[in-house]
């Protein structure tokens, strides 16, 4: 590609509405142009590095033995009505009416469509398995679209959907598609962690994410600094510290008039925050559906993990007691909780390091004080539960016994579920097994956001002067620039060979002969990414050399023709 | 591709929905599956060759300098307002909410995005020309979505955008796409004729479709069969027949009492139809905007064409006149008009043959009577205007003097316009000129249905068997057949060589190892329109040849190795 037949359009100014960095270099290099809220035109440059990505995921696919269909974007009522998701997905659901007055959706997603499109076309266990995936323009309505492409509303995605006859074939698939992801990322250059996930709303027992590992990530994310484990906050399990010490202290009340706090009370006694222990008092409901008052310990330096207190029996949809609910079941108030001698029965459950402390302190249960010294079954009874109900912390050992854990932050990119029999069972898929009889199969779904991946691979790699691609994604790999093309025949006639030499090479070669001055050129070069920068002058002609440069190296190197050539191991 | 691996769901069913052979042969072979009224998904074997001709589409493009970029499907009203197109663009424009209830549209076309990215990307004659392209999903929300993917709902299309800085530049560049679309359509193997034609809604004064012919097609197209000429109904220009012959009867007076057409004229009289004129009353509105009555005259065998009268000074948006017009400005009734002695002043048009006639027959404008023997400049005034206001016929001469004309009906699979400034000047684009001043930038626009280019492509080519596919287009050019293969090892391996050989030599080959009766195999087969079917059995291994039979040929051969690669030049 001559640059001088290509809209490249570059912008020295800093977007003001750009928040983030790979927001704001994608407006720089005119990689993109917002047309509304979350609506983007992908220019000529971006949608090059669009278009990588997207074959990258398309020939790892194919490699895996999936199958390529292409489904609308626009979706009926009548299917997402037989999942139950036309009300429950809520406000991301674009929903619009035809000229018949029928109601549609722009598909978010698109397990309805494929498990329709799979109970027409599929009706034996001979099928299957089967993996078909699509890559494909969704909408998301989001509240608030920001970040340029990173959370557009409009957007590219691929996503795939897997029928078996067994869970065991699920998993296999399952797997399959895990290792997938991991050589679609690798190819394309990324640094990622696959994570076990909470699989949320779309249901399923099973799921990864992928995170392109990057400081502004929004997600954080777990992983052993002694093995392949990684998960993010919600999953991490935060296992016991060890077994409990033996108690050295007797019991004592502590006056603690004004602290209402683990850290005021560590303080005023002098102690870490780690001998303390937090009381939080929540409502939830019984095996019988009547409210229930559930008192969760968790160490004072530790959260309480929403999800995974959400988890225990009778906790779905749970939420922080009142201040006449606690002083109906606990005969005290906030600040001063703690699991002593409650005034009604109530459920306790302690975090599996509380369970192991000794000597710890704790709410007295009575304003105005605490009880120090306290230690399991001498001064209290054993609490009733003990389960990992917080958050794991950098230092927490590794739930797999190797090494310990340390945080980095991710954008999500994929997600691989297994959905068990849901959509299958809501929309009466069956296909016959081997003995004659219908049977529905389990379904996986792995989904990879596309065009995100563009914004992903910009935080993970940039610097002060602009996007430092990795090779695999950049627009080119090369940039052959001509000073002074006009005035200088024999230099652009020089330029002109070498970049044709280098694509014939098999080199992906941009030649900027747009006749800009070095400065601009150069810093234009840089601002879009493009990892070999070759400059050919008068100077170099004259010497036979070439002043090479790779966008991460902070000098440039004078090579003849054999030494650029080398440079991409031809 | 091992189509055990591949999902192929053909049916031996005639699917009762489907009224058109290519709709009809698509659902048959799999191709597509309805999931609701004009929305379609596209099955692994309809993607493969909607692929292969998105690819043609894109290469061609690229080749003529055309650059890639990708808007998005979602766009907003304000936009569609600066063009007045919101409103009047009607029913086909699917309309949205969003939850901030701001109103959307799903793009249906793409003037209105382009021109404002372009407001926004350019802003100098340096940055021009350039043509912007796009390969991707539209929506029309058809009042009657029916055949198939042929006049679906949500498509796939691609349109480009071209911007110069004058007239005689927007030429050359649609000359281009008109030579580039004639390559595109010629490399995917069809029948094609480019027909000049109405720029209709869209705007602009020159354009021209490209139709796939078909028996099947919609439109009628015109074509010289002694030239390159071809248009459509509404642009085929219907030249004079020659010269005025000589009067050589008297004028008399003829009784119809109940003759009011020239049908029923001739009949009476005993003459041809082409000896009568017929007169159309129409209102339109003069060059002051009052109304204007109009008698607008052809020959009984001619059928005047809306479209050529509409454009006509002060006839655009005319209407027929009532009977209360026509009493009033001819003092007689329907069925006896002529431009003879009216009541008012009114406007004659006469279509050029009509002017060439003498001794004609046509309404007295007297209830129940007709002249015969009429000469124009004698008996009745020169008519006021002599224009083309007439559809064209077979046989008609051709407008460039060459041969005669001929039909043919044809689908419109593609179509350029040169759109003029209608665009950028609603959306006040403009880029400096040489001089520094702000010039608004001419258009083109140029249209390609890709998905409806598969559907026009099999109407173009079936047979009793199912679809004939041009080789460009076919799924795969060659299937390997194995007779067998869970039975005979021997055959299944000498298939297995000969599909890898095929396809390390360049044929992209299939092998059909789903272990069908030969008789269920060769129906797929043929049904899904495979060119080259290559069958591996025992007998022939025995004799060492394999069974070669090409898709439109009637007796198969029985070839060695080299016979078989011989039928790809291998």
């Amino acid at each position: 590609m001559r640059l001088s037949q290509f809209h490249l359009h570059t912008s020295k100014e800093t977007p003001a509405e750009a928040e983030i960095v790979s927001h704001k270099l994608m407006l720089k290099a005119g990689m993109i142009r917002k047309l509304a809220a979350g609506l983007y035109t992908w220019s000529p440059l971006g949608l090059r590095v669009l278009r990588k990505v997207e074959r990258a995921v398309r020939e790892e696919m194919n490699a895996a033995g999936a199958i390529e269909v292409l489904m609308p974007a626009v979706q009926p009522k009548e299917l997402w009505e037989e999942t139950g998701r036309w009300e429950k997905f809520g406000g991301q659901l674009l929903k619009m009416k035809d000229r018949k007055d029928a109601w549609y959706c722009y598909g978010p997603t698109h397990e309805e469509v494929i498990t329709d499109f799979a109970r027409n076309e599929l009706s034996s266990y001979k099928q299957l398995p089967v993996n078909f995936y699509q890559i494909q323009t969704k909408f998301r309505d989001e509240i608030r679209p920001r970040f340029g492409v990173m959370r557009a509303r409009e957007f590219l995605m691929k996503d795939s959907y897997s029928f078996h006859v067994s869970d065991e074939d699920l998993n296999r698939e399952y797997r399959s598609m895990y290792d997938t992801y991991g050589r679609i990322f690798t190819r394309l250059g990324l640094k990622f962690r696959a994570v076990s996930a909470d699989s949320g709303a779309i249901g399923g027992a099973v799921s990864h994410e992928f995170q392109v590992l990057a400081e502004s990530g929004e997600d954080a994310i777990f992983f052993s600094d002694g093995s392949d484990y990684a998960a993010n906050v919600e999953l991490a399990e935060a296992i016991s510290p060890g077994p409990r010490g033996a108690a050295t202290e007797a019991m004592r009340k502590v006056d603690t008039p004004h602290q209402k706090t683990c850290e005021d009370v560590a303080a005023l006694m002098g102690i870490t925050l780690d001998r303390t222990v937090k009381s939080v008092a929540v409502m939830g409901t019984d095996a019988e559906g009547n409210p229930q008052f559930v008192l969760a310990l968790v160490r004072g330096d530790h959260a309480v993990n929403e999800v995974k207190l959400g988890k225990l029996a009778g906790l779905a949809g749970y939420r922080l007691a009142t201040e006449a609910e606690i002083a109906g079941h606990l005969g005290s108030e906030p600040g001063f909780l703690g699991p002593v001698k409650p005034a009604k029965a109530i459920r306790i459950v302690a975090d599996r390091s509380v369970a192991a402390m000794s000597d710890f302190v704790v709410g007295a249960n009575e304003k105005g004080f605490h009880l120090a010294g306290v230690n399991w079954g001498r001064d209290l009874p054993e609490p009733d539960e003990v389960a990992d109900i917080r958050n794991v912390v950098e230092g927490d050992p590794s739930p797999d016994g190797k090494g310990t854990l340390q945080i980095a932050r991710g954008i999500e990119v994929g997600h691989v579920f297994q959905l068990g029999d849901k959509y299958a069972k809501a929309l009466k898929l069956t296909v016959l097994d081997a003995n004659g009889k219908a049977a529905t199969p389990v379904m996986g779904c792995y989904g990879i956001g596309v065009s995100r991946i563009v914004a992903a691979a910009i935080e993970q790699n940039f610097d002060e002067n602009g996007i430092v691609w990795p090779e695999p994604m950049a627009p080119w790999q090369a940039v052959v620039c001509v000073i002074n093309p006009k005035n200088d025949a024999a230099v652009a006639e020089a330029a002109q060979a070498l970049y044709r030499d280098l694509n014939a090479a098999g080199v992906e070669a941009a030649l900027d002969d747009r006749g800009l001055r070095p400065g601009a050129m150069f810093a234009d070069i840089e601002l879009i990414g493009i990892p070999h920068r070759i400059v050919v002058s008068e100077r170099g002609l004259a010497a036979g050399t070439f002043e090479y440069r790779h966008r991460q190296a902070s000098e440039s190197e004078n090579l003849d023709r054999t030494g650029v050539f080398a440079k991409f191991g031809k």
